[in-house]
């Protein structure tokens, strides 16, 4: 045990992009540092939709966290979920009874799926938020061909090759892609006695564009782009209904076995365990420099809190943000340490929106240029392998890419079960 | 559909290495052949045990059965469990409710493990057979050293810390290396509590030696490495008492919170299926060319038999025993689909042992000759990777494999949960 008693004690909830760029930030800092996640990873989040739709394995796209901070002496890696925040006491309350005390918190909790006031539709139509939820749609999308091959019923066997995506979104959109190409390019071959080929993708929107926070012109590209693929884009209908045989959106009902929800996130309780106000979402609205109203020892980044850019708009929910925001909460924490109480509002800086469709194509904007196509697609390739950690992931996900590209085989088509299986099996 | 009116009718259960080697063998037969298997994937069973231990990812040694035979147009493939087969009628009956026709029957439906009048020992001490078995199994290593890490009391820590491996075989042998290597070289900086060096990883064989199919001479040696890498070896004391807190064995009480079962095997319930005479462990007692007493027609194969080599020795259950017996299985129903009734028993011939222990040592017994250690463990990788399915697969775990024999990390070290979470969790 390491003596805690003179150093300051900063504890760093989350171990996304949020949490990790904080401790990254607070390299050098004079602090005993813990970092609490309810998970043994960190998760590459802009990738799990290759993971659900079978390009890649789990372990490609996330990291033990304790190896990724396993160098810094100062920092305390804990495996736990939060129960509650005592402010009063200074202390994070852990399910399993630990308490650990801080002088400086960082909220870094981010958010889940959410079906705002539809939670009957869960069962029906999952997300996608953890690699959990990864292997369990892609053992739903692989069953729904291997149960199409075996039924006989006609009507049936075709809500089992009608894929239904609830939501236009980024995650949305890569998902249609994905699942489109999975039938009519990895599957082709595979059945005999259904046409993979056929299977129908419907992406299904309520608002009037795909990819709303892109450019009009960009979301008219994706929208062109999935339908040259054979994608199904219904805009400005929302979802009424979500069944387990189906989904009726404006009116119109589609039969379905497999519903993918894409719609909406929840931030995760952190307002409830400060006891702060949050928006509609649950997220935190944040001062300025990114502290708690009340609270100026504790902050919060990501897509747990709502922030503004300094020209007023929203900052996006999307990883560069997290990580733009706990390195922000690092900086402040860090020169209130050396005695500085200056001001310091955070000064969000968008790079860039970007989504990929198919194996082929990506649009890309960063705001002064934008790229779509082959050179969108080689583009975000390039930007996803630098942003992810460490030499063998790059090095294997290039490589696993480069397979998918030119051989159209992806390798990860496990269908996995929910329990072990035993001798009575 | 195709016509099936004309044409033999082959039916082969079991996509393992057995049925996968029938049906290679069988390319070019004038029949219809239908692969059955109660999973959509081939699992490279030998490397298994890295799986468990975070060395590799489940995608790595799986491969869907589908896409291995999807350019053969003969060759329908069913995802189904066997329910009962109908001799008389000569069907197999699916728990669906489908039945499937045959002629020739090839059953390749392997083993599992069983405890053998122990089954109350199973929770305490889960096996491993497949993909679910390998994940569970690695969550539950890696939660026992995140437990001890949040553990204050010392015994408890203590027993966190001891890895108890139930049985000296080739599966108990290599994961007692991986594991002590997990703990002594990748775990090494990971946490601030504990030391996970000071793990201790038991060793329990009932009989006299590890790897008793091995000459003497390779079991002493097996049994040095392990010691060298740290692991304590209890030979000739059998398991008596298996609870949740330890295991008893030759009247010692081992406290440890992390036991696994490497011991038993029992056949699959081919011979119930049939209703034919099985041995103690429920392996049918095939007639010298592989085909199933009173049954021409029926062959079986693997670990679901038992047979003898012409020497009067039995044959092993290894992976290149079940092929051989696949193979020879699919020429004696080519030779008689061409009229040809002579008698064809089947010669296995035995190749060699190969066992690994840790990430530098193996031993490999071809009889003619033995290597150990270095050369032992450099031999090994080539021929898994040699035997390994695809380019693709090939190289990925060549480069894996030296990733780790360089750094020592071992990149698939997640722990997954049971179940998805929801928005609830």
């Amino acid at each position: 045990m390491q003596d805690r008693t003179n150093r300051p004690r900063i504890v760093i909830v989350g171990g996304g992009f949020g949490g990790l760029a904080a401790v990254s930030e607070l390299k050098g800092a004079d602090a005993d540092i813990t970092l609490i996640d309810r998970r043994n990873h960190h998760l590459f989040q802009p990738l799990l939709y290759q993971v659900a739709t079978t390009s890649l394995g789990p372990s490609e796209i996330a990291w033990p966290i304790r190896q990724l901070v396993h160098k810094r002496q100062n920092v305390t890696t804990l495996l736990g979920k939060v129960a509650a925040i005592d402010t009063q006491a200074s202390l994070v309350r852990l399910e399993d009874g630990t308490s650990v005390p801080f002088d400086w918190l960082i909220l870094a909790t981010g958010a889940q799926h959410a079906y705002f006031g539809h939670d009957d539709w869960e069962p029906f139509a999952p997300g996608l938020k953890t690699l959990e939820d990864a292997t369990a749609m892609r053992r739903r999308l692989l069953m729904a061909f291997e149960k199409a091959e075996l039924e006989t019923n006609p009507d049936r066997r075709k809500a089992l090759l009608t894929f239904a995506i609830i939501g236009g979104g980024a995650t949305g959109v890569e998902l249609a892609g994905a699942i489109i190409e999975l039938a009519r390019i990895t599957l082709r071959d595979d059945f005999r006695n259904i046409h993979p080929e056929q299977a129908r993708v419907v992406l299904i929107e309520a608002g009037p564009r795909v990819l709303a926070n892109f450019k009009p012109e960009m979301s008219a590209y994706a929208e062109r782009a999935l339908k040259e693929l054979g994608v199904e884009v219904a805009l400005g209908q929302a979802v009424t209904e979500v069944r387990a045989d189906g989904v009726v959106y404006g009116g119109t009902e589609l039969k379905s076995a497999t519903i993918i929800w894409a719609a909406g996130v929840l931030a995760s309780p952190a307002a409830k365990w400060l006891g702060v106000e949050a928006d509609r979402a649950g997220r935190i609205k944040v001062d300025d420099d990114l502290s708690v109203p009340g609270h100026p020892n504790i902050f919060a980044v990501g897509d747990t809190v709502t922030a503004t850019t300094p020209g007023g708009k929203p900052v996006p929910g999307i990883g560069d943000a997290a990580k733009q925001g706990g390195r922000h909460a690092a900086r402040v924490i860090i020169a209130r340490l050396l005695g500085d109480t200056a001001p310091m509002p955070f000064r969000y800086r968008h790079l860039g929106d970007i989504a990929t469709i198919g194996r082929s194509r990506a649009l890309i904007d960063f705001g002064w240029l934008t790229l779509t196509g082959g050179i969108g697609w080689w583009t975000w390739g390039l930007a996803h392998i630098y942003f992810l950690i460490g030499l063998k992931n790059r090095i294997f996900i290039a490589l696993n890419w480069l397979w998918i590209y030119l051989t159209g085989y992806r390798s990860a088509r496990l269908i996995t079960q929910d329990t072990p299986t035993t001798t009575k099996d």
